[in-house]
């Protein structure tokens, strides 16, 4: 028999699914691209917002929603670049859940191509609550290791993409690159893997050919 | 009111502080001290318990419990060091509980100085949980970043100490060292604070007197 917990967390991820069913049909009737970013604290997942904000920020419209349990610093740094960004203080919740994504959903400029969401910095929990998007990213940092993906699966096997994040670092730690690669694949064969550094800019060109891509893909009429 | 969520979460924590009293008092009668180490993915837990293992394993009695969502890698890497090391998978849990502690209990030699327990790499939920530890230490690398302590405070309000480890990646990385720990002391004020290497071995000798001396406090008759 399962225990009143269990229930009670079903019950949760059942109502988060619906709302999120909602959000995703409702940014996608506007041709707005829906990106959730999930990784440990501190992977570099704001940084990598402000490289596709001054690269890709021309060209389309976009706009940040940002998690955190405390501050808006993430949303100042976002908003430093131009962009529109609302920062969702959780005050101890360890995840976004869709319905705080449908609260902000008025503000929203309807002209939008891309709704990036930044979760709260975790490697476990954001993992099992859709938010509505329609594109999923994990990002590993490079000094994380190279032992992450098998000991967090969810985050790897529910991911659309895997963005390794500073790059910059692998001349000078320890770092198996192609097996952290294979072990992320042996969870989740349909992963696109990128490489990358949002310091140096390395390997930022190809992920946003990906977002671009993406986007188009999931607006067409087809899709 | 409060929503059933926050009940069931009330219950289960006031059950975990009762199995945690337990464990603590079991622990210190034997001359044990419990430590809990707290930190994102890949901060280096596990790194800085080999360097325990190798520094403190001559003259004191060690063990360690690994916490981790799958694998047993942590503990093979304990155990090559010639320390006895358990290993919790959680399956998909964000934090340990002190009812899994007290399960591996009855295994644990009578004759230790210290029981470490790594938590599952998780800055946010782990920070809940009281595991029967006397000591709990968060841990927080360079390459995570300045920012954090106030973006997740809980994990720094309920540490003994914090433990700023990859200092070797300070000449390299931009980071402000007394920004972090005034941050972290705003939050905490009681917060004992170092800063060390476990990879080169630079600042780990004023931690481990730490952890010698706070032992002889917790398990000394007048504590």
């Amino acid at each position: 028999m399962k225990n009143k917990e269990v229930l009670v967390r079903e019950a949760l991820l059942g109502s988060n699914a619906k709302v999120a069913a909602e959000v995703r049909r409702a940014l996608l009737r506007k041709k707005i691209l829906g990106v959730n970013l999930m990784s440990s604290p501190g992977s570099g997942k704001t940084t990598l917002l402000e490289q596709i904000a001054e690269r890709l920020g021309g060209g389309y419209r976009l706009a940040v929603i940002e998690g955190d349990i405390e501050t808006e610093r993430d949303a100042a740094r976002i908003r430093a670049k131009g962009i529109p960004a609302w920062q969702i203080t959780t005050g101890g919740a360890c995840h976004l859940e869709a319905k705080m994504i449908g609260r902000i959903f008025p503000e929203i400029p309807p002209d939008l191509d891309f709704l990036f969401i930044e979760n709260v910095g975790n490697l476990v929990c954001p993992a099992a609550y859709d938010l509505g998007e329609s594109l999923r990213c994990v990002l590993l940092s490079v000094p994380e290791g190279d032992d992450k993906p098998k000991k967090y699966p969810k985050a790897f096997l529910t991911a659309d993409c895997l963005v390794i994040t500073k790059s910059d670092l692998l001349p000078i730690l320890p770092y198996d690159l192609e097996g952290v690669k294979q072990e992320a694949l042996d969870i989740n064969p349909r992963l696109s893997v990128f490489v990358l550094s949002a310091l140096t800019g390395d390997g930022l060109e190809p992920f946003l050919q990906y977002l671009v891509r993406f986007r188009e893909k999931a607006i067409s009429p087809d899709a």
